[in-house]
Order: structure tokens, then sequence, then C-alpha cells
């Protein structure tokens, strides 16, 4: 294959690898060694388990005991919305109500309308202001009403699409006092922002290796010791009896040795990719009929550029750019090639038409001036170009 | 860390990485991707996961489409169990039986006890011979009586503590003759011996990476196009919309390497490691008091040696053996550390002493005479001086 030579701003869908968890992960690939064996291989396998496990709680602000692998950020977002759910349920039956934002991943909303459908819960769907935002007040009165039918809560610490940051400690002091447990999927703030779970006074948090320099297939659910929670997958008791199955010594020692470069290199980070992400912003503004989308700099993802393009369809923009080596997205990449408009978008206010004429570009500390300077180069004529090529028809299919 | 110079007998529970795994994922870890993601990148991505598909779906008989990329052999067996359950019962509330064998991993019987437990299933439990192996006239009279009520029939394609190979296409049969799915829980069996999906009537069967050369974390489920499986993973429709997440695009490029290598040399393989076997089993089988378990030599699986030592303690042979740089298991390493007799045994018959003096030896391909030497020249002391040691009193807990 020869190397590839694009312009790749779509960390947010999985960014690339660090080199420090690419030897993390070879290192252990050279021994053999089950976690769970007790002679000298298996011992060693376990040790290097705790240490990842112990690394990735010190970056987050967690005690190691509450690190659970998982198989990735989907798998961590449907352990904390079922295993809560079936738990407090199951402690008191009329517990069946489930409050998630609007603009929730779907790894979040998918298994909680799931409940709904077949598991006799209540969706409860919080809206967002024009900015993306969750208003802790909304979630007052949705308590006040309702906290003792209340099984848990789910808002997301980033939003994936817009970027926008919720305001999570006011959830999690709601949560508090009403009793009521919150998780968090915070797998694209983890890495990019500073997560201290500890403070944050959540019950659960979702993190994802690959959104932070780590592998795919690797996640964790961080989950508050008496935090009562049903396992999604049974088996040899894995993972304090919530998550059984033989765990990835590799991905998990590939995991932490991403997070601890990035929560190591968080400031200097942040300040780059900040500088740069307003850098295309600007850039992108710049065309006639572009709209930002989602919060101001300072409250977004310090890599999430997010502009609608009024009168373009999104993905004749985005392949537009493919072609000419610039690598972005509509969205999500997780409902990539679905002709719908995105339901963050629309949860934000915007009509169908400017919802799909939106892209995403997400940057990384790998990002440089060049990257920028090629979109640049091409922007407007790649509108200039989607625009004559006009929207096409909306299909008729749900938007979910 | 110094190299591992033990004598490595525990490949059942997790084997040594093939090389040609290692390179093939490292090959990936070079490049960013989201195999959802729409540019080049992503197609890129997606290249790679569709050629492992198609490799995985060659070397074991299958479509490709019938490959569900999972995070592990755990969670194939639970999406399996209870996604054919759940999709089963809601198309006829009356199917709610569960058949199973009575030595299944924890991983197939934990789940179909959760769901007997919590969502309305009955377990049936089918008994099995001294020699490990289910009669397919027990499951015809099962099915006879109740096939109407049937949910789904679990039985393992081989046994992952004594190696008896199951009656698996007889088993297909009476699933197909009675309108039953039949899952096998092939983990143990796949890369160590001939499997073919089309030809074996299965609906559904399990994987996992690391049991043969492949990286832990990455498993699949074959999961014939016909067959209905709720998700256990809801989120982004990944995976036939069966199981969501984004997908481990290295891993399954390892897992399919490894698979291939394998099957290549599975007759070259085969005959190599059963002499291997058969060496240590006579070497074993010299000492005062050995008994074998399981199937004929030419019954089990090829790599496995599983022996009863009575009198001794099976915990503390094992100890003995690992200060002696010897490294096997008692049983299942996934419950490990509990000290508790192997429900494998027991359903074979044997009483709780005999089961708790056992040691399983797994063999593989790298398994070399001088391995078997090692293990000659010390089993007769290690033997005596646990024997001296006594039987530690069985503990009160259940034996599950």
């Amino acid at each position: 294959m020869p190397p590839r030579t694009s312009v790749y701003l779509d960390h947010a869908a999985s960014t690339q690898m660090l080199p420090e968890a690419v030897e993390a992960m070879t290192a252990v690939f050279g021994a053999p060694g089950n976690a769970s064996s007790l002679h000298g291989s298996g011992r060693t396998a376990r040790r290097r388990l705790e240490e990842a496990r112990e690394a990735i709680a010190a970056a987050v602000g967690a005690r190691p005991s509450e690190v659970i692998f998982t198989g990735g950020g989907t798998e961590s977002d449907n352990l904390a919305i079922k295993g809560i759910y079936w738990a407090r349920r199951r402690a008191d039956e009329q517990r069946r109500r489930i409050i998630v934002s609007a603009v929730e991943h779907h790894a979040v909303l998918d298994p909680a309308q799931w409940l709904a459908a077949d598991a006799g819960a209540e969706l409860v769907v919080l809206p967002v202001g024009a900015d993306g935002v969750v208003s802790p007040a909304e979630l007052r009165a949705e308590l006040e009403a309702h906290a003792d039918q209340t099984a848990l809560i789910s808002v997301m610490w980033a939003n994936n699409e817009v970027g926008s940051i919720q305001p999570i400690a006011e959830i999690a002091a709601l949560g508090a006092e009403f009793g009521v447990p919150v998780h968090s999927d915070a797998i694209q703030a983890v890495g990019h922002l500073p997560v201290d779970f500890a403070a944050s006074g959540l019950s659960a948090l979702s993190l994802a290796a690959h959104k932070f320099g780590g592998p795919q297939g690797v996640g964790a659910l961080l989950l508050g010791r008496e935090v009562a929670c049903v396992p999604l997958q049974h088996g040899g008791g894995h993972e304090r009896d919530v998550r059984s199955g033989t765990q990835d010594v590799a991905g998990a020692a590939g995991m932490a040795a991403a997070l601890t470069w990035c929560v190591e290199h968080l400031e200097e980070n942040t300040a780059r990719v900040r500088a740069l992400a307003s850098r295309l912003s600007e850039t992108l503004l710049g065309v006639e009929g572009a709209v930002r989308n989602g919060a101001a700099p300072d409250a977004r993802l310090p890599g999430n550029v997010h502009v609608s393009f009024i009168g373009c369809e999104g993905d004749s923009l985005l392949m537009l750019l493919d072609a000419k080596g610039i690598e972005c997205s509509t969205g999500s990449a997780c409902t990539a090639g679905v002709a719908q408009a995105s339901h963050v978008l629309l949860a934000m206010g915007l009509d169908m038409a400017d919802a799909r004429s939106s892209l995403r570009f997400s940057l990384s500390h790998t990002t440089t001036d060049a990257d920028i300077d090629a979109v640049a180069q091409v922007i407007d004529e790649v509108v200039d170009r989607a625009r004559a090529a006009g929207l096409v028809s909306a299909p008729g299919g749900k938007v979910s």
C-alpha cells in the first residue's frame, strides 16, 4: 500500500495511534498469558493488566477498582445504560425512566430506545439549546416531578458532532441531590479535555481508546464501587463480575500508554490544537453561506470545527474534499453512509436542509498548519461545485 | 522484563501470538481510519476489515456476511445465547427452553442461567458420559417432548477442560429436524480441528482469536443469514445491525492472519501436536495414581492432556510445577483462583476429590520434545510432594 498522503481531519472518528501505544502493545504481543492464569506467565499478564488499570485510573481521577475494561465505547455505553437500568429496576420496579439528552451518540440513544421498546423503560429526552447544550434547569424540573421513578441519567461530556461541552458537574450534582445515578459518555472528551471522575460526581463514565491514540476495540467504563450494574456479558466473572471475558492485556496496555501520554501533554496540545482549529474555523467561515454550529470556541472540544455550507449537500462536500485529499466527516462515522440529517443538528434547531449541509473537521496534535493551508486552498472551489450540484432531495426515511 | 524461559503448556488459556498476526496488526496500526468513514482512509480501513472477514469466512466454511466481529469469545457466546433466545421468544412467547450440555464453558452457562433467573427462560442441561460427550439420543428425547417450547440449543464443539469433541453434526441435524437453531461454542476447536460452518448445519458458532494465535479481545460469531438475533450492543448499526461499535480493524486483521496460518498448517500441526500430547500423556500416566480424563486421544483436541493425580490437590500441583518453570492449569483459566471442583469433571462422574486433583496441559505447534522432557523430569517428585501435603478440605461454597 502506498503511504497515505491525505490531510486527515477526521480524528474524532478514529485518530492516529500514538507510537507509545503501539510499543506497549507490541511488548505484550511477545508473551503468551491469560491474566486469570495462576502460573508465572499468567501473573505477568495480570501485572501488566493491573498496571494499565492503575495508569488509566490515575489519568482520569478514578480508583483502579473503578476501571472496568470493555471492548470499546459502544460496549461501555450499553453496559452503563442497560446494566444500571436493570439493576435499578430490579431494586425498585417503579424506576423505569431513563433521562438522556437529545444529542447523545447512538451508542447511548439506541440502548435506551431498546429498553423502552423491549423492557418497559420510559425514555425522557432533554432538549438542548442552539449551542447543543442541555439546560440543568430542565433536568431539575424533570427530577422534581419524577425522581423516584427515574432509573438513571445519561448526558455526554462533549458532543461527538459539534463538540459542545455539557455542564456535567451540575448534572451530576442534580443526580446526587435526587438520588439518581448519572452516566456520562466521555468518549470524545477523555484525552482532549481535563476529566476527573472523582471530582465530577458521576456514577459512571465511558471512554474509548481509539479516540485518543490507543487501539480500536478497547474501552473502559468507569463505574463507582457502590453503583449496581447488571452485566451485559456473563461468564468467568472478570472485571468485578461486571464484564466477563478474557481481558485484552495488550489492548489495555496500549490504551493506558496513549491516555498517559495525552494527559501529560494535555495543556500544550490543547493550546496548539485550539489555535489550528481557530485558523480552520476562520478559513471556513470566510466562505459565502458558511455558518458555525455548536458552542463558542472555548466551550467546545479543542479540535472540533463544525460548519454548515448553506445550499450544499454535506456528502457532496465530503466527496469533493476527499477527491482533493482532504478527509473529514458529515457527522458521526458510525452512521455514515446513511443519507439522513443528524439528530444532533435537528435537536439544535437546524432545519433539514441546513443540517444536511454540514461538515465536521476534527483535529489532533498531529495536525499542522499545512493541513489547514490545504483546506484553505480548495474550500471555495469545492463549495461552489457542491452548491451548483444543489441539494439532493431529502429521503423519505426516518430521521433518528 | 527478562525473557520468559518457562515451559508453557497452557495454550488453551491463551496461546502465543503468531508472528503473522502481529505483523498484520502492526501494518494497520500505522494508518488512522474508522471503517465506517466515507473518505479514503475510511475506505482503506473498510477494505482491510472486509478482507479479514473474507479470510476468516474462507477458513471456516462460512460466507463473509455470516462473520460478525465481536470483542472476544465470551461476547460471542453471550450474543448467541441471549440474542437468539430474545429473538425466538419475541416471535413465539412459549419458546423459553434453552438446552445446553452440562460441560459448557461459563460463557455459555452463565448467560443461560441469567436468562433463567431474569428473563423467564427454562434451562435444560444435557448430561454427558464419562468421556464428557453428550448423547444425541438424550437430545432427541428432549426435543420430541418439548421442541415447540425450545428457543435454542448450545453444545460446544470441543470441551475446554478435557478436550472431548462433541457430535456436532448429529446435534445440528437434530436441531434442523425439530426446527430449533443450534449454537456451538467452538472457541477451543477453531484453528485446531477442521471446522466447516456450512457443512456443520449450525445456526451460530463462536470463535476467539487468542486461542489460535491471534490477539486477545477479538472474536467472531458466525451467524446464519436467516437466524434472528437481538443485539447485545445497540448503536451505530455495525455488523449487520447485530453488533454495533467501531470495528477493531487491526484485531480483525490479526485474527484473520492467525486463522489463515492455522488452517493452512492444520494437518502437519495436528500430527505433530498429537504425537507430543501422546508422549506427555504416557509420561503422566506412568505416575502412580494418575488417571486420564476425557475421551480417547483421537476423540479429543490434539493438544489436550487432562489427568487426575489421585490424592493430590490440583492447585498444589500447579504451583509446584510453576516453581519448576512448567506452566499448566487446573481447568478453565476463567475460573482460576476459585477453589472449587470443575463442573465439567463432576458432570463426567468424578467425585469432588478426584475432580480437584486434576491438571490440564495444553500444547500447541510451538511445543517441543524438550518441553515434554522437562515435565518428565519433575512430575514424580511434584506428585509425591503434593500427595504428602494431601488434599485441602473442600470449601463449603457452591460448585457451579
